[in-house]
């Protein structure tokens, strides 16, 4: 396989947090030449430690308000939501984002893991969105296409999407978490897979990595944590909007390696109690983005995703006010960010794929 | 995870074969307690060796006209898609079916992977075809739902289809094949997934175990090898068919685990000339397979199967006449199907699923 670019001057990580990041010790070998956004939550009056010779830029909610005035109001406040605005204000063409708690894991072999360089292959490689490939992704090291695969899709769908899993810790809902409060994540999985068109996931923020020009927009992790009657499903509401959005611009969503090393499960009884009108929503959440059908007119994110605001008040609006609020503040975010990133002067976005008939 | 039941006396083996099964005395101490049905293709007159101590029947042509009369056009001559006579003739359950060139493979430890008991696994537990979970099978040790993945899909479908792997020689197409002579599969990932709903994928019938009453009438290899303009797409057409019929009857597939070990790769020069008509077809074959759906009042394997065919016959008919032939075949199939498997008295087929809203 190819040598890829290691993106020193395209990607930014951005970390949302509320203490300080010893955390990046571990990954200085791996993240010291990156820039670094980093999200502070909470009292802004706080200081968080950074260790020396990181390179970063650091965010607390007074410069969320300072930068965005009014708008501000779209930004989640008291929930690690809040990192999207590290998505928001970055001018870079990749992200990389990742929890404080998370740190670097070993493969079987002992080796380190540098999540961050499987992030890079995965998202610099196409997807394959369109029919399934049984020996997984077909553009590893040592594989390839299996009989049967159509010719004509061999070349895959830009990747827009990369989603890591953990070791250790596992992302459970706080009932599996009360249930089995000490199962743990031994099994590693030594695969990238694409996630099929038409299939929702969870996608979980802790280890994410995308390509900002091509679903950017997307990447708003909603209205959470603070005055809010919902937490824990800030990634859930990114990834159900992206996915589908994907799915629509044809583009490929990566899910598998790499894993990183969760080490801390945070308290179930808190976390019951910020899910549990998610859980239930979730019943109808998910039938209304699985029978999404975007307009062809849109062919640009931030069409798709305002169609979808639209959506989200017409159809969910009914089941609870908050999601009539949760419209509106899809657009203050479409809003904002085409504020903070003007389109340049020759923008041309195509949905049109030529060896792809739309199955909607 | 509980103990699961052996199936002793609910699964069969089918063997295609053309010569003496020596291959059977590696697989000896997992397969000896089951049923072997032995397909024999090609001239009738050669005696097959089957190892002692082994419970088997065998099948050779003369057998096969004997048994459907002639019904017997429908199964293929001198190619291995002869395999699907031998599900026809069981009267079990589950079948797994294995090529003579297959052997028991290692897990990275270096323990024997008895591939029959994964299988086993797979079939016993269920499928999660409408949402993606993605720390793949909830089902497996250690293992579960992640968080966001909706409470009501959590039971899962029936399996009907489990599919396995191989370590060592992958199953390339006579072009990856002659592009790659040296390419190994020695990536083993340790997962079993289960593919969404409307998603395709290209069945290999090396290592593949199903539920007979579930899907059995679905297991047609088609119409392939001596007097056909076509060969290598005998499993790749079951898996066509039979993943639309179990989108449609919700019933689900897995792929992955467990691995067998290839041992040999096939003349890819062979393997073109037998290809070649398929590698163009597929590519309408795909998306006519992509964009069908099936009436509502097809509630059994059958209903739909005989549907499916009418359906071959007027949109892939146009393309060669062999696809009008093949639709005869289909419905020819299961009327021997049913003839061979009379339906019990009161059979009740039901496509609903209480928490399921079709998506079609």
């Amino acid at each position: 396989m190819a040598q890829l670019r290691d993106l020193k001057d395209e990607l930014d990580i951005v970390i949302p947090t509320i203490r300080n990041l010893d955390f990046l010790e571990m990954w200085r070998p791996f993240f010291q030449p990156y820039h670094l956004i980093i999200v502070q939550d909470g009292d802004p009056s706080n200081t968080i430690g950074v260790p020396e010779g990181f390179d970063y830029e650091l965010y607390n909610r007074n410069d969320v308000n300072r930068v965005l005035g009014p708008k501000a109001s779209c930004i989640s406040f008291k929930d690690s939501a809040c990192r999207c605005f590290g998505f928001l204000v970055s001018k870079k063409k990749y992200i990389f984002t990742i929890d404080d708690d998370c740190f670097v894991a070993k493969e079987p072999s002992g080796k380190e893991i540098n999540a961050l360089e499987q992030h890079i292959r995965n998202l610099l490689t196409p997807s394959t969105p369109l029919f399934f490939n049984t020996l997984y992704d077909p553009f590893a090291n040592g594989s390839d296409f299996v009989r049967g695969y159509p010719f004509s899709l061999r070349e895959g769908l830009p990747t827009a999407i990369s989603h890591g899993l953990w070791l250790n810790i596992p992302d459970y809902d706080a009932p599996t978490q009360l249930v089995k409060p000490r199962e743990r994540n031994t099994r590693y999985v030594d695969a990238v897979m694409t996630i099929p068109r038409g299939t929702l996931f969870p996608m979980c923020g802790m280890n994410l990595a995308f390509d900002r020009e091509l679903i950017g927009p997307a990447m708003y992790f909603g209205l959470m944590g603070d005055g809010q009657p919902i937490g824990r499903y800030d990634d859930m509401w990114a990834g159900w909007c992206a996915k589908v959005i994907c799915d629509h611009l044809l583009l490929g969503v990566k899910t598998g390696l790499p894993y990183i090393w969760h080490s801390k499960a945070s308290n179930p009884f808190v976390n019951l109690k910020k899910e549990y009108k998610g859980i239930y929503w979730q019943e109808d959440i998910i039938p209304f983005f699985q029978s999404i059908v975007l307009r062809e007119e849109c062919t640009s994110v931030q069409d798709c995703y305002i169609e979808l605001a639209n959506k989200v008040k017409e159809r969910l609006g009914p089941i609870d006010p908050y999601f009539e609020k949760l419209g509106d503040a899809m657009v203050t975010w479409i809003e904002a960010w085409n504020e903070l990133n003007p389109p340049p002067p020759a923008q041309t976005a195509t949905v049109a794929h030529p060896n792809v008939a739309m199955k909607n």
